[in-house]
């Protein structure tokens, strides 16, 4: 809960087997020295270690721990931390808190795992979207993601960080209504949305006495600053870019319940509808569900028109709109989650991993929201819907990379606002869609907002 | 959190270890046929069923479910109970919550090994200090509270049912404290300051991967419908009456912290106190904390006043107050638990039963608070401390029974208010604190205050 | 796994819950003194610990540690053991193993509890069947034997400690098997038929990972000398007497192996059958094997036509003889026990205990072989089959007490052999079974056979 | 224990986490169709089934099963395997033994693992000392096999699976004793010395209440049709080759135990010690116990002066010789491990593989024997210590080889016995090492006994 402006030195051993690292991994980072590797891994470590202090001002945060630092050393145990003027927030009488550990580790593991057998061989063809699958569940097997053996009940949980106190009291008793049912949980790490649910199902779960929870957390470097795992997280994963977590999330969900948001969560949406429309998903289950509490009856207005209108119709079908009725949510997500379980049955797919789900290339590759690449998207009527979802998808995408991502703010600082552009019409829904956002207060979680894109039509 | 006011009919099969029950004992709740046993049964399971729908005023609880019935029935499995027009918020789709579940075979339990190995034979003279302790040793034991054999970690906490909104904050903030330095609850069931803790625990058990919290309810057959047992307790323990409940909360603690409440919390207060006067116990360890959010400030200040104008200094001296301060209740108790530990190790005392604490005889003969035994109690000044304490705590047990127990009720439906006599200066203190509790709405949840009690100088 | 002939003196500490004794539990023991109740634990203590020694000439284990002294005392985990001249081979290193130190506690467990809530109250009116059925019931509740709540799965073995090498083989084989199938094993602890099948299911249940077998001992106060639990043993029972135990037996018992044996296993063949041939239990199923390796087909043939010629044919077809194939045997077990799940499942009957069994009176009343006793036992044709059945199991029993039961060794050392008198025909087949017992050594261990009864036609 | 001759079909799916394979690489096992990888997962998975056949005679097995198939398919848990006419003696009425079945995929992971990620990328140079340390590590932990975080406790077992009754009972003597004292069991799977010790293990273990003993068995393609793993083990790893399963041995080894056994045994002594000779290990501890019955005191003499003869004495004082003393065995073993654990936490090592250990690259690279290779083998004396250990090591590697390897006894089949030169003195006492093993009939289990090698001086 609270914390003090304090900061901490310490050394810190690794818990269960996380610390498992060969002399040849530990040394890939060792060897970083100053480098990109070493780089990446202490702002991804920061940013477990700063998990709740409750800004996403990421640059705030990076300044005022501007003095941190980690370092790597190799003990009895395997590996060890040491940390000097670490946020003290971590810590509860000079010792961290377990949760943390763990995630301060699963960052290492990933980091490490990343770079040495995903992207530090020949492998994988990251062109190539079958390879690009595969990357995928290699990482999160390694994550041990994939251990679980148990019936379908992973359900993923998508929304803003910065939400009304309203709608986060809603987000926690949908998580509520889904532990009762003994569903498990999975988010994006941060605030809010995606810390409501968790919260909830951890007290559902008590009461059925049900002590294996999993609330998991997937995110990526660029940003696990602007929304840390809550220490609630106990399964936690950083994927390489926001293309392969997102192909994360809707592989191992069994279904997906969808809370306010703002640019993040029209990208997370579109990125799902645009797949969920390719021809040969029509047949497959997957239960979707957008909810909010009365006062969000508004907001999912705005977004159930603008799919209508860009996506049309047959995405509309692939979503049910529930206001105000955490039970309700629980019993369609519950019933679906059954269906799921028939098809893969029927289908002999892994419960584990949605292999049956096709990706199109268009939704795997990197878009690097360079301004040009921003300027040159297309976003004009009589596009296939895909193609408009796709492309949609990277609108948001530069969006959020514009608004909370460390690069991307340096890219707006730098060269001013993106421009997108499109015709009339798509523009004119872009525009009222994401106006409505800002004057919800959706897009950011601190100071004054001031949007990252101009539209021209 | 929401329920709908449905009934419910169901068969319910016990879980675990709970419903090893003999034929023998088994044939004397069914034997018992409409006597009394099943009546006490019946009331307690309602109550534990009940739980949740937030209101104390248990005379309309058991007005709204009059046609609930409850039967016992052998199966394969034991035992088997079946429902008729039971309260639907216990059930989600259907299935009974597992944690309401174990609640009601606790109950069970309890009530069978309370008549059939504590009342029913002639094991125990329940006259006998010694012979007391032992039964509620037993009873505890059968519940299976002993056997846990982890380190000493048990913080009782105490307080009202009917707090404001930042108290009950402020309780779940302490219990979260609680809870990150792997310390657990008990408490005696109900909301308010007895379901916040345990919330807060739950989180910071949760964010240290501590599965295997314990939160522990004691309650009695006479207040539980009042006060309900959360689900969120896991060990749930049905104490015969008011005295052996208090007892068994003092011979499991490590350490009490009080937070506010009314008449039943000062009831616990002076129990608490008159006992740690008790010369036996002087040099004996029990970490105290009064504590509350600093709105609770001037609630404390009465008490404490009240403490030292009639048990003196010496009681003071048994607690700390500390005002707005989670974090530095935690530490004050975890740093009180391992004095705890070191007192108990060096004296060879059981870790699970506070064996070497002294509870003398009048704190453990069961007071019935007639409207005669009220008027005649002994309050005058000059009393010996511990003689004043356990009156003070009879005076206040009475007003807990003419304010929330069922027959308590209908005794002063009957009679009017109890008459309680006794010198002017004591009278006056009583007076100001009853008067403060009832101005701050701690007296009741629900419904008009009408005090139970006239003071008489 | 042999043993020096050192003594160790040492200070036990409990483990698990079983310390949980009351202070008026532990005074009994202690204001014992040096008197029944302490004679009776010492005695059963120094069985456990000399568990391994391979010898049943009780006499000579108790002369050769007639030093050794068991105290009680407090510590702060409850209770705490003081040892004098203990056998050394119950420790490695100065450490006792710790299944013998679960046993010693049990034991301790087991005589408290017998004496203080069994025998100690007016609960239980012991010369009533339903009663003692209920305190058969509460014991084995009490020593957590009713705990387990999986499906059927209980096999009990009975058969000698005093069986040769190819024998004992075979009853490990059978163990195997048992093992492999998920089946768990109780016997009356000891060498012999009693250990072989647990050693082979422990290697039965490695194979198939089971982590959670269950190796039940049984045992009673008067054999646990000559017959000591294997440290295999994970749940141990001291039942009072040999009625009580055969009972618990029983009516756990999913079903039941019967390997060669002597007198003892006469004894349990006759109180099984006898109970069988109640016309209450007609059509109660149990599997019953008979079985061994070929050398002793010959020995179930003297069996098989004893139990035609008392006990007729009805008698017979409770039972099925396999000789020289475990893989059969077991598979027999594992398709009755599928059969008891059904009926039970059907009858709404336990599954951890055989409330539906009827055990008539007769088969639960102690029996004390005085030669009086003895002599005045009616064996001759006519009798109905199920008196036939009590009155030949007395027999047997008392013969049992005459070889390896300390009184019973004492009492014909005084007073010469039993005298059995009972008609010729009778006589004559109790006399030719008898002697084929004593001709393949199945009488005792050790030192040469003195028959302790003299048949008279 | 036995098996009938018939042959089962089967579909067998895998338990726990073992079937997470991506489609990557179960595409590579399926496109290797009829290949390589195939046949090399067709030979592991037929020795895995036939354990408990009990015959050494390698081609024999694959004779009878020729016409066992083994099929891989995807299904909703993963991947499921195909099995026809299977050795029957793997299931128990008609299911797969669980602890096989662990087996099976347990070489399906290892297989897959080895091609996918260690040879089948450039990550790893097989010709570089500290490359070699590092693919090793990541084979055992990719089975698991570092997860365990306790304290040092894993005992290496070597020996011969082809040795007398007198000495597998005697192997299971030492077993059980180190059970006792709480240390786990490595073996190299197979009969004999490689069996014994785990199934004493698993019997002190269940008496000391120990549930999750390691019974962990290392192997490669090459042995595993000649010593397949009992189901007992636990834990179950295939390393690509006898120098990197030797790595694995002593890299994961807190004390290693030598039984008597044949060539197989002298490679691994040879092994060993030529290891300690390193001058960087001369301060590294590492409890080496050879040991026997008294029976096998003549033995271990030959191997002693053997020892002393080639390698000096410097060599000799790296082990300590027990004759006959189960207890001793464990109790030096367990003092020893007490010194690695001290000096590992001096030195920062990890406790699940011992990176300090130096490894010459002698002892790293793969020895293929063929005919040339074994005849150019430098034997002679004036080498320095540790080239003439190695040497040797190569030496007995090519007998083992050509006695119980496909391959090699193939190769000897077509071009006769190897031939092995060196001098006189270094011939004359390998001769008699090997008559002498001869004479003890130590070198193969079945058949009779012809050499596969000719010594010439």
């Amino acid at each position: 809960m609270d914390s003090e402006e304090e900061l901490v030195d310490a050394r810190i051993a690794p818990l269960g087997s996380l610390e498992n690292l060969s002399q040849r991994e530990v040394e890939q980072i060792l060897n970083a020295g100053r480098g990109d590797v070493y780089a990446l891994f202490r702002r991804c470590a920061l940013a477990v270690l700063s998990s709740g202090l409750e800004t996403d001002d990421i640059r705030d945060i990076f300044e005022r721990y501007r003095d941190f630092d980690i370092r790597l050393g190799r003990q009895a145990w395997g590996v060890k931390l040491e940390l000097k003027n670490a946020p003290a927030n971590a810590f509860v009488d000079g010792q961290m808190i377990r949760g943390i550990t763990e995630h301060l580790f699963a960052v290492l593991r990933d980091i490490v795992y990343i770079h040495d057998a995903i992207l530090g061989t020949q492998r994988f063809d990251l062109e190539d979207s079958y390879s690009i699958t595969n990357a995928v569940y290699h990482i999160l097997r390694n994550a041990r993601i994939l251990d679980y053996k148990g019936r379908p009940n992973l359900v993923v949980c998508w929304g803003g960080h910065s939400i009304t106190a309203v709608e986060y009291d809603y987000t926690k008793r949908v998580g509520y209504e889904l532990g009762l049912r003994a569903l498990n949980i999975c988010t994006g790490c941060g605030p809010g949305a995606m810390k409501g649910p968790m919260k909830g199902a951890t007290i559902g779960h008590s009461k059925q006495r049900i002590r294996d929870g999993r609330y998991i957390g997937m995110t990526e470097p660029g940003i696990i600053a602007a929304e840390p795992p809550n220490p609630i997280v106990n399964q936690l994963v950083i994927m390489p870019d926001i293309e392969k977590r997102l192909e994360a999330f809707v592989r191992c969900a069994h279904a997906i319940v969808v809370f306010p948001g703002g640019a993040g969560t029209a990208e997370e949406i579109l990125y799902l509808l645009g797949i969920l429309l390719a021809p040969e998903n029509a047949d497959l289950p997957l239960p979707v569900v957008f909810t909010g509490p009365p006062s969000a009856a508004e907001y999912f207005g705005h977004i159930d028109r603008f799919i209508g209108a860009t996506l049309g119709s047959a995405a509309q079908r692939r979503y049910k709109l529930i206001i105000g009725d955490p039970a309700q949510v629980a019993r369609e997500i519950a019933h679906g989650v059954d269906a799921v379980r028939e098809f893969r049955r029927a289908r002999s797919d892994a419960w584990n991993y949605n292999w049956l789900l096709k990706i199109p290339l268009a939704f795997q590759q990197p878009f690097e929201p360079t301004h040009e690449a921003m300027a040159t998207l297309e976003l004009h009527r009589g596009l296939p819907a895909h193609i408009m979802a796709a492309n949609l998808r990277r609108a948001f995408s530069g969006i959020v990379t514009g608004n909370v991502k460390e690069q991307g703010i340096r890219s707006i600082d730098t060269f001013g606002p993106y421009v997108l552009r499109g015709d009339k019409k798509i523009m004119g829904l872009l525009d009222e869609l994401l106006a409505a956002f800002a004057a919800q207060r959706r897009m950011k979680l601190a100071g004054e907002y001031r949007p990252c894109y101009r539209l021209v039509a």
